[in-house]
């Protein structure tokens, strides 16, 4: 038998997270790579309890359900988003398999062959993989520590005029950067006055750390909404309740929302109910908020041990900033050092990282890393450091 | 803002399947349109059961899983193919959001717009929506009471040169007809021959009525497998366990599986690894077997009382056979009748189904309707078929 693959085949090469995913269920190794939250702070107990509710309400619940997403869920939803001043109604809404899922079926309704993206440089990988599966042509846009650099968003808004704008505003993947105020109000002035609609992907808003008096409204809050509004936001419950649950949410204008429902009822029908209704339950009988409190008070701390042993380090010529929220740290090493060589001397020591070269549309960042701090505990990261001092000195120039 | 949507928009246009499951939401209606289990008869105790060991195995029960699914799962699935005949193992499967997912992965590895496929006549609506989404021309073959004409898929597979070949062999959606071993062999040889893959949608595999000697064997069993098989053969726990927890699983050839879950990985990362062990602990420490011989003899109960009111309802012109398993009676009316607008007066009048005409890939089909007999008890099926009946007389000479 000849299998005669389409041509989009060659887009789904094996990314670095589908490798990486494997690579952390090797014990030896301890993983800085894949984005996973630490499991020993899951809500276990009351996702066990939330099921009972489920259950105890009838053999309905095992029913098929509807394309958009289990109902009481996106109005539980829109009451949460509603308390942090956004208003949204279930119209507005989509229920999707994490908000992986959201990306893929927003880029099936709106990019045909050769239209352009833009990105930030860099930007999360697997983002950067769905867009290429549909013939889109990536444009990296600068960013800085601020968030995109409007002036070569507006040279390439103009040069490319592009469909879709994607960014990842708070606590990005990779850097952990926030964009401040000013350039989520240039940058949704420019894609509005460029008809270029925003995708903001919105993971972590939740994880911040420092001043708690900072706040960072999405570009999706900024704009009018969500009849006409110009950004389809998408979230997930991933780093928040429990990634095996895989939902996500997806916020636009309800014309948006139609074509993608009708997009997800070929892609899959609908995402697993039970999962959404066990998250219902959790919204309307758990102190999620107060849970989400915990988690990122943790995660706070982890990101600083972090930063203190990166501090220790005086590895020379290497670079980062501390992530103001997420998952992430991010670090620039000299010019002659290639992070994907790197990983394999670290992984022969029994540590793994992120190569950074994945996260770039153009193909740089050879030089770059990415460092998860949320999934190990203090001493798993102490000797995962240590690990990876050793395979840094076999690169660096001391 | 004005919305620039991709040229493959259309191709979502709202399904006849989607309006339905909002109709049977209007508890007046009784509905024979939805494909839906009884959920009366759903081992709600059971999944309860099935999730409390899930959790007590610890906190990383909740964690990110493998794009390929839980493997213990797969595993289980494997020891469950062995029984029936069929030997593959886990590296040959993925699991997937319902089989629906499963049809959508291989369409977007396989297909490239302009490519070819050729469905039965008629066939499952949902199917035709993918596959029209990526570009694909669709081409019907004419089927009989036993299965694809083999002359005419000779000339087609001549004619056409098509890439996949798309097929329910077993209790067909939507005709409850199951193809004759000699047709299932010639299918295999003739694709095969043709390097044309075959696609084996078998939802329903498990609901046989009638002698309990008579077997079905897949298209995949029959096919030396799994490597360099033509087959690629898909189903679902969706009919024998329940829908909410949205797992389906699809086998073939290593190479196609690890080029599906590439794209899985784009779509949604992986399906919820929550609903997938709890039916992995309903498989080992559940009689699922004896569940499914519980369902199948109730839902052939049901199947035999709407034969029953259909006999005695002697509506002039209309055919329809008794089906061999499954979850529907298909119905061909005189020509002069327009089963779309016969479903309005129906719901007018209380009770729905579903016009043929969308699962014929050529437009033809408008005198033709799907009932289901699986979701209703013997009341409401009593109940629907005298509002049918009404209906009927509106549009029948008697």
């Amino acid at each position: 038998m000849n299998y005669r693959y389409s041509k989009r085949l060659d887009s789904f090469s094996s990314s670095a997270v589908r490798e990486i995913l494997k690579l952390t269920q090797r014990k030896s190794i301890i993983s800085f790579a894949g984005g996973l939250p630490a499991e020993e702070h899951f809500p276990v107990a009351a996702i066990g309890e939330a099921f009972q509710r489920v259950l105890a309400a009838g053999n309905k619940a095992l029913q098929y359900g509807l394309t958009e997403g289990y109902l009481p869920l996106r109005e539980s939803i829109c009451k949460w988003m509603a308390r942090k001043g956004t208003k949204v109604t279930p119209d507005d809404m989509l229920l999707t398999t994490g908000s992986q899922q959201a990306i893929d079926l927003l880029t099936r309704i709106y990019i045909d062959p050769g239209d352009v993206i833009l990105v930030e440089k860099p930007t999360y990988l697997s983002a950067l993989q769905v867009f290429r599966s549909y013939g889109a042509v990536l444009v990296s846009v600068d960013t800085d520590e601020d968030g995109m650099v409007l002036d070569d968003l507006a040279a390439k808004l103009k040069e490319h005029r592009p469909k879709l704008v994607y960014v990842i505003p708070t606590f990005s993947n990779p850097t952990g950067k926030a964009w401040s105020l000013e350039r989520r109000q240039g940058v949704l002035a420019q894609c509005r006055a460029a008809d270029a609609l925003i995708l903001e992907d919105d993971p972590y808003g939740e994880l911040k750390f420092g001043d708690a008096s900072v706040t960072y409204p999405s570009l999706f809050s900024l704009d009018q909404h969500p009849q006409g509004s110009c950004v389809v936001y998408t979230s997930t419950f991933s780093k928040t309740a429990a990634p095996a649950l895989r939902t996500g949410w997806v916020m636009a204008d309800p014309d948006i929302i139609r074509h993608m429902a009708r997009a997800k009822q070929a892609a899959d029908l609908h995402s697993s109910s039970l999962d959404q209704q066990i998250l219902h339950q959790l919204m309307e009988h758990y102190d999620l908020e107060g849970h989400i409190e915990f988690v990122r008070k943790e995660y706070e701390a982890r990101m600083r041990q972090m930063a203190e042993l990166l501090s220790e380090q005086q590895w020379p010529g290497v670079t980062w900033n501390e992530p103001k929220g997420g998952m992430f740290f991010w670090l620039e090493l000299p010019e002659s050092v290639d992070s994907a060589k790197l990983l394999q001397t670290a992984v022969d020591l029994g540590v793994a990282f992120v190569p950074g070269v994945s996260f770039f549309a153009d193909g740089t960042g050879h030089n770059t890393m990415r460092l998860n701090f949320t999934h190990n505990d203090f001493d798993g990261t102490i000797v995962g450091m240590q690990r990876l001092n050793q395979a840094m000195e076999s690169v660096l120039v001391k």
